[in-house]
């Protein structure tokens, strides 16, 4: 027995709290400073990341008589990483093997392993960065803090709600039923968590880690072995997560194999062989809701937790800072060239124009604003690339050059091969801006007045989806009336938000990512739910001795 | 505003207390006593049953242009009462135009008038006994305690679960980001419960209440209006509760038709219709496995919490009390002729025969001794009718019937119109053993040892259902082993039961009702997935002023 669970004891009953009182809280510090990580640190990061290059993967013990991987950075070189690739059916047998031991561990037990295994993930927060970049395309900063300690920060999240949703009810209770002047009625019970089955997660090309993470631990903490099955052009994020853990679970005397790694190469995935066994209970998943909703018709065995396609909207009705909102908004549509889930797309705007601290400005002075802002940001090249990184699929690149034939193109951006996003004039009722397009674009919508753009924005979150909403008001019964609104579609909205706090931002431990309560996904990044179902209790009664 | 909160506040705050703590605790006395409930309360009751029927149902206010209802009483008796027949569209229209104002109600109106209601019910208690006798065939006795104060604690659990998910996490937030030497970030944060939809809760025709309480006042409670469908043999419990909860609704401020009743006929059911229908976002049934596998793939709109078809099964290995056990189990058997969906079904003991306190008896032996004992706990008739009631439906009378046909039958019983249950001997490999056969009937299986006894009873749990196990044994290690095996198969255990504590009995507050872990059902009363799911969060944040 390993003393991880005591060791990091204080850092989780913190993450319960802090859970609870959603403030400010991390233990994992998200700046890339040698301060913090070590001096070195840095160098040894991409030293590490090098060596893996052009090399077999090590996974000591991982099933698999193959190898597959065919990884290209989106900042150009092959990975040529090669990994130890088993079948759906070796994977299976494989987590079946470790399910018996894993379900038999004390809570306390795969809870150590978890916050052990995150601690060590962060201090491999560097080489993390390095293979996120490569895989995502993220700019450096942007991978270390999503790839490394926020990524952590959402596993820590759904370690800790597991832990209080494992220890919410007694474990055992003496039952004593009073019988008037007879003797009471004595039993003895006990509680045993019984994990649901074997679990599936499916990363995603654009955040391996951030999006894997928080379904991969919560499965793990409450008992269930999981085979990790990422994006098959950002395996080496997971397939790094995955020997960390698989190290952690051994020196724990639990079985490494519960936690596995599902390979594949483009063009021949495995994933729908992987979600339909039988033996696979739950599911999470994000990606596309085409994907999401095969999952739905297929993988009907299992619990599906997702995150889904979804358009997410800003309304700008008024603003007191026109300077802070357009450098606000600029940065929020050009970071990671708009490859969130969580940047916003269609920008409703009154055709009449709106008040501003710079008095009335009409629709395309707002739009022109909004241009000069994004070109001012990005003007440097170097500024650009490590605002903008790269874009991790051709496929994006094809549909933001398709885009721009459909509107009044305000800026080329990405869609002529520049840094920042297309922005295109379209009418409300333009069906491209009815659809998720993914990738640096983003609609100027004439509406025809403010709270046409709120009802409309708000009934395609509650429609098509939306994990944020952006509103820019000065008006407070407006503002009442917008936040009733978007409350209703299920949406997060920001509002008037100005410096260094962005729409796409969403803060482990204070912000729920996605609600639930629209078609952007049924899974809510960490509430009870997510955790509540991937484990059972059964009881065991006697009469007291 | 009504202070129903408050004048209730003590009771939820004990309620959520004993959650956690699972030990023996009620706030609704369960003896059917006039000291506790009024020395006029019993003639009270009746006289107020008398009183319905052969009337039209009144219902102030509730949607329906026709009047449905076909009771009979299992004791002989058309009840004759009509009630007010909406069609779906027009119940789905009225629950949708109550839904905005339910939803904006705080989680303190809306759980203040559940508690309101579950008050007023437990003052019905009589009233509600004497309807649930006459649509279930229930004793009297058991009519009062199941259709009363236990479904009352059950209703109360549900608001208690539903109240600490609704207060988990912060309602505001402050939330400060250090920057270094810079002014810290602050953002301000509120989040909204936004419920999931319009919910319908299918209720049975032997537990109305108790087995309708729990979807119904966890859904209301979270801000969704309900649309309760009764059975159509057992309407009469749960129109008396619809009544009160208008009631309370309206005194609160709230609108009436957040509850409404959904009336049919046996052979014109609109449940179907019902649950299909895109605006119910949330179902809990109770039922047979068959019309479960239906809502699952028709209601797939709709979150579903059921409770299904299952077999239980007793485990006879060795006893230290012979007479204990036997006297125990013809109880359980006998209890509402077997019509309990914690009844035991079939009875394993080794071919062998087992050790007891009397030496060793033999398979022949150990069911003599169990219908000697079942025999004489149904000698007295009057006696016998306090315990096993009336059979519910004229289909389990038939089932019965034909079941004597499919062993070697030890006891007739019900199959000859007798009280208690019919005792079959039959083989392990058969298949009558293998599928749920409702009613008052047992069958005795040898089996070729104890561990094999335990084994095949958790591999029927596991694949069958199981909402009950029961274990008579003496060997510590082998006990173990069916903790184990049980909890494996998801099905809570009683180990040893004597006296005035049965296999069948399930204790709000600390004994989980189904476990969701197998085919008996997907949800648990009362844990937190119940309810976790039933709304969703969604914030606003904006920069701190």
């Amino acid at each position: 027995m390993s003393d991880f669970f005591d060791r990091h004891r204080p850092t989780l009953l913190s993450a319960v709290a802090a859970l609870a009182r959603r403030e400010y809280w991390t233990p994992y510090p998200e700046v890339p400073t040698g301060k913090v990580y070590g001096e070195t640190a840095r160098a040894e990061g991409e030293v590490a990341f090098a060596a893996l290059t052009g090399q077999d993967f090590d996974l000591p013990g991982h099933p698999g008589t193959s190898r597959a991987g065919a990884e290209v950075s989106p900042f150009g070189p092959r990975l040529g990483i090669r990994y130890p690739a088993a079948t759906p059916d070796a994977l299976i047998a494989a987590a079946a093997a470790a399910a018996p031991a894993l379900a038999a561990a004390s809570p306390e037990a795969r809870v150590g392993a978890c916050l052990e295994a995150l601690a060590r993930l962060n201090r491999q927060s560097f080489l993390i960065a390095h293979a996120t970049m490569h895989t995502t395309g993220q700019a450096f900063a942007m991978a270390f803090q999503a790839g490394g300690p926020h990524a952590q920060d959402r596993g820590l999240e759904a370690v800790a709600m597991a832990w209080a949703e494992m220890t919410r009810f007694a474990a055992r209770a003496r039952w004593e039923k009073p019988q008037g002047k007879a003797a009471p009625i004595v039993v003895e019970k006990t509680w045993t968590l019984r994990p649901a089955g074997i679990a599936l997660t499916i990363g995603c090309n654009t955040f391996p880690t951030w999006n894997s993470y928080p379904g991969l631990f919560a499965s793990l903490a409450t008992g269930n072995p999981v085979i990790v099955k990422p994006h098959p052009r950002a395996i080496l994020p997971l397939a790094l997560s995955v020997r960390v853990l698989r190290a952690v679970l051994a020196e724990a005397g639990l079985p490494a194999d519960a936690v596995l790694l599902a390979v594949d190469e483009p063009g021949a995935e495995i994933t729908k062989a992987l979600a339909t066994l039988p033996e696979v209970k739950l599911i999470d998943y994000t990606g596309s809701s085409a994907f999401g909703a095969w999952l739905r018709d297929n993988a009907r065995q299992a619990q599906l937790f997702t995150e889904e396609t979804g358009v997410n909207s800003i309304v700008i009705a008024a603003t007191g800072d026109l300077d802070g909102m357009c450098a606000n908004l600029a940065f929020a549509l050009s970071l990671y060239s708009g490859q969130m889930c969580t940047t916003p797309q269609n920008i409703y705007i009154p055709a009449g124009g709106i008040e501003t601290d710079r008095g009335h400005k009409s629709f395309d002075e707002v739009a022109a604003a909004l241009v000069a802002a994004i070109d001012a940001l990005l003007a440097d090249p170097a500024r650009a690339e490590s605002i903008c990184g790269a874009l991790a699929n051709p496929a994006t690149r094809a549909r933001v050059e398709a885009a721009a034939a459909r509107g009044r193109v305000l800026r080329q951006g990405a869609a002529k091969g520049e840094p920042g996003p297309l922005l295109l004039a379209v009418s409300a009722d333009d069906p491209v801006a009815g659809e998720e397009c993914f990738g640096p674009v983003a609609f100027l919508i004439a509406a025809s007045d403010a709270d046409a753009a709120i009802g409309q924005a708000a009934g395609l979150a509650a429609a098509k989806g939306a994990i944020t909403a952006a509103l820019y008001d000065t008006d407070a019964a407006r503002i009442a009336r917008a936040e009733a609104a978007f409350a209703g579609a299920g949406v997060n909205l920001s509002i008037n938000l100005t410096g260094n706090i962005y729409v796409n931002q969403s803060a482990a431990f204070s912000d729920f990512h996605v609600t639930g309560a629209n078609p952007a996904g049924n899974a809510s990044l960490t509430d009870t739910a997510f955790v509540a179902t991937r484990f059972r209790r059964v009881m065991s009664r006697r009469m007291a001795a």
